[in-house]
């Protein structure tokens, strides 16, 4: 039976959790989950359950389910594999409408695992909704609660429902998307899934009012027909982005032994993929990229880019970039070029589009009215910048420092550029993608990565996607532009997106 | 006339420069360069040149070259393009063998431009060998000189020959190496080629004995038959890795604007590449890995994986990434197999190829065995291991802190498992290939962060490419494996990599 939304509410937000197996050894799940919490700050009632122990990490520890005060809202089941079914039976017995099983050894291991986990089914079908095994669980950041290795992830709930069959994976993009301005409702590694799969979280996420993109890794699915029907409707309402592992033959036996998922062949998938009107992500990183975009460009679907940078390769390349991905750079008119070429320098610069700032340490003053000129261009329908951060940084630094007018220009650089991105959207509509590569790459110049990485937030705050090269950022907008002309406009307009503290 | 090596040879390793155009201005490029190299520590002598100024940054100024009490190795011009024909001639009356001319405003800028660049050419071939103009110059570690924004390139030299048509491009591309481990015996921004051109460059970098790898960033050349058979010379000794700017029609028309130079068509310029055995980047972070790739892994022709890594959606998408670049991944033997698992945890884990070391926080004494039972089949010829710094190192540092032999374990995770590497390849002739990816994306994480790069820095001081994500290592790898079998192993083995101080 797929789960009502309702049903899963008390598993996404618990306000009292349980641990069954939970254990005073640093490398043991059931401590590292434990711990985990208590680092996130989840605000409920917390019950370690071990008969062998009285206390761990300054809790009380119940000798069994039976023994908790209460029935809890989620249990957390890490005991080894054979002993997961009494487990999940004390649940059952006390009430509990849901468990996260993170231990592993069940379909993945072997005919005895494939028996063990048969046996979970069984036990939810009796009553309780069961995510994994071989999993990491949830990531509610509203409710407090998170994966095991997750106490680093951001205590900020945003607008990306996630779930993923691969618990590292989860963790992996979980901590891409942090500095890129994602945040998540809900976030579920379901793992081997012999209960909750895709079915059930996407109607869930269909359904959640907080979730406006929907994002999943995955490596097979129990039921093909209902995943599709399910996705079909999912994305009809909401963009979805889907990273399938193992459309190569040498990955289908990595999935196979992973999450002991049938992977199904790579032509049927993507097909089927853009059928029901989903975005396909070629990786973990290509997947974070997309969700990015989905949230911060919503319903984009223009083909005309206005392009300017400081050197005339990084205009070269992104010109490259946008005839990879069928995107126009149309030519702009005279007086649009007359009111460029009074910005910028005239040796090293060049007016038109692409536009070349002839340095990449030109002052906002200067790019903000060449980005409000290209976009005042009808043909133009959303602008790409590439800037540097590292010399950038440094050369500003240096002039600010020697202007008069210095003390009164504000203090970030990457915050005006984004302060007037924002201003020209508001006017025209049109969006900018920003491309910062990674050019402080010694740890020499770790202030300056850094630097680089406060300047994202600036712009992924404020709806503006931020890539580290302009083939990445086109590859992905041609996926985006895709979906919405298919889906006709269903996406949430900009103004929507709820910024994150810079 | 093309360029002897050793007439080049004053201009890259100048013990004395004049700089025509030495300004006070701190936005000057006259005063950038003098800055740059007082900063980059040049230690030969400096002499600015500009009749209105007397001193500059400590230096004093002379009035015309006339004046300078020796014909210098080579002279900076940085006067405004007018300017620059009698900038020339002061200099070839005075006997420097070389120029580099700065300044923009020639053939991409018009008519008048190309008459200039013209007059140029015509100085060039009465004498003196002219770098530009539209560009920045000449990095060349050895000899303490650096590009105008090159203060905070690397000061150690190495086997990396590079040439750009981009002096933006120049920069991003330096610094993007910096952190992978790339060091550079010569890079030159050659801007529009008025004299020393593609040519010139690629017969200096062939004859270089401190050159075992050519880089390129190009966006049209003069004479492309002379150029193919320069190229073909050149890769027939040495690996040699060519980004092509402007092979789509929209990029076209940007490298036509940004040096004036006529672009070709796709298919020519792929096929030909392919013929004269050259390696095709895509992008300027492409030909980075590539030449890091060139680098590191010398002669490289296998086709077999072994892959490892801390979970198992990074072993589905490295499977992948095999798959769509042709790579084998071979089943190991059941002897193999046992001894693997022997090490790992069985739940979670899995012996085979690919191996699920279960987590990522597995230790190198886990690690190294398992990838030197890897090696040692007989169908694997690389490796490829797939970790995560971020949580892996907080992992580690916990258990480490409560581990009995804490102390007695090196204190560096990344440098063990480095090492380890270096032992397996000495023994078996087979390199790792190394995935770290982005995921301490937030400058909250700025330390874990620093922590992958100096991770970086373990794996590439050692001759072991670093990727961010398994489908750009294998997408280079398939590049450098087809060009090596075309070559039939010209290139240096490993163990010539001159290690950098880690």
């Amino acid at each position: 039976m797929p789960a009502t939304p309702e049903q899963l509410r008390p598993l996404f937000y618990p306000r009292s959790v349980a641990v069954l197996g939970a254990s005073s050894h640093p490398l043991k799940f059931g401590f590292q989950y434990l711990r985990a919490l208590q680092d996130f700050g989840f605000p409920g009632r917390l019950y370690p359950v071990n008969p062998e122990l009285n206390e761990v990490l300054g809790l009380k520890v119940y000798p069994s389910v039976a023994a908790l005060p209460e029935p809890v809202d989620l249990a957390t089941v890490s005991v080894p594999a054979p002993a997961v079914p009494a487990a999940l039976r004390e649940c059952l017995a006390r009430g509990i409408p849901g468990a996260q099983v993170l231990s592993a050894g069940f379909r993945e291991a072997g005919p005895e695992g494939r028996r063990l986990e048969a046996e979970l089914a069984d036990l939810a079908r009796q009553g309780i909704r069961v995510i994994g095994p071989n999993c990491f669980g949830v990531y509610s950041p509203a409710a407090g609660i998170t994966l095991m290795p997750g106490s680093e992830f951001s205590r900020e709930s945003g607008p990306v429902g996630f779930f993923s069959q691969s618990g590292g994976g989860s963790c992996d993009l979980a901590y891409m998307a942090r500095g890129r301005g994602l945040r998540f409702s809900v976030l579920v590694s379901y793992g081997n899934g012999c209960d909750l799969e895709t079915v059930d979280l996407l109607e869930y996420f269909r359904a959640d009012p907080e979730t406006r993109v929907v994002g999943a890794y995955l490596e097979g699915v129990r039921d093909g027909r209902a995943f599709f029907a399910a996705l079909k409707r999912c994305a009809a309402e909401k963009p979805v982005v889907i990273y399938k592992g193992g459309l190569t033959e040498t990955g289908r036996a990595g999935a196979r032994s992973h999450t002991g998922s049938l992977a199904g062949e790579a032509p049927t998938w993507k097909a089927a993929l853009k059928q029901a009107g989903a975005i396909a992500a070629e990786s973990l990183p290509d997947l974070v990229e997309c969700l990015m975009a989905c949230v911060c460009l919503g319903d984009f679907t223009g083909a005309g880019l206005g392009i300017l940078a400081g050197g005339g390769a990084r205009n070269v390349e992104a010109l490259d970039a946008a005839g990879h991905t069928d995107f126009r750079v149309p030519a702009i008119s005279s007086g649009t070029e007359a009111a460029i070429a009074a910005k910028i320098p005239p040796a090293g610069g060049r007016a038109g589009n692409p536009t070349d700032l002839a340095n990449p340490a030109m002052a906002p003053s200067v790019i903000g009215p060449v980005m409000e000129a290209l976009a005042g261009e009808p043909e133009v329908d959303a602008l790409l910048l590439y800037q540097a951060v590292f010399y950038l940084h440094k050369e500003v630094r240096r002039y600010r420092a020697k202007s008069p007018a210095g003390p009164a220009l504000k203090l970030d650089y990457h915050l005006e550029l984004a302060e007037a991105a924002e201003r020209i959207r508001r006017k025209t509509g049109k969006p900018l993608l920003m491309i910062l590569p990674d050019v402080a790459s010694d740890p020499a110049h770790a202030e300056m990565e850094e630097a680089r990485r406060v300047a994202r937030q600036h712009y992924t705050s404020r709806g503006i996607p931020c890539f580290d090269h302009a083939e990445a950022a086109l590859s992905v907008l041609k996926r985006l532009r895709a979906r919405n002309l298919r889906a006709g406009g269903v996406c949430d307009k900009f103004g929507g997106y709820p910024a994150t503290p810079a």
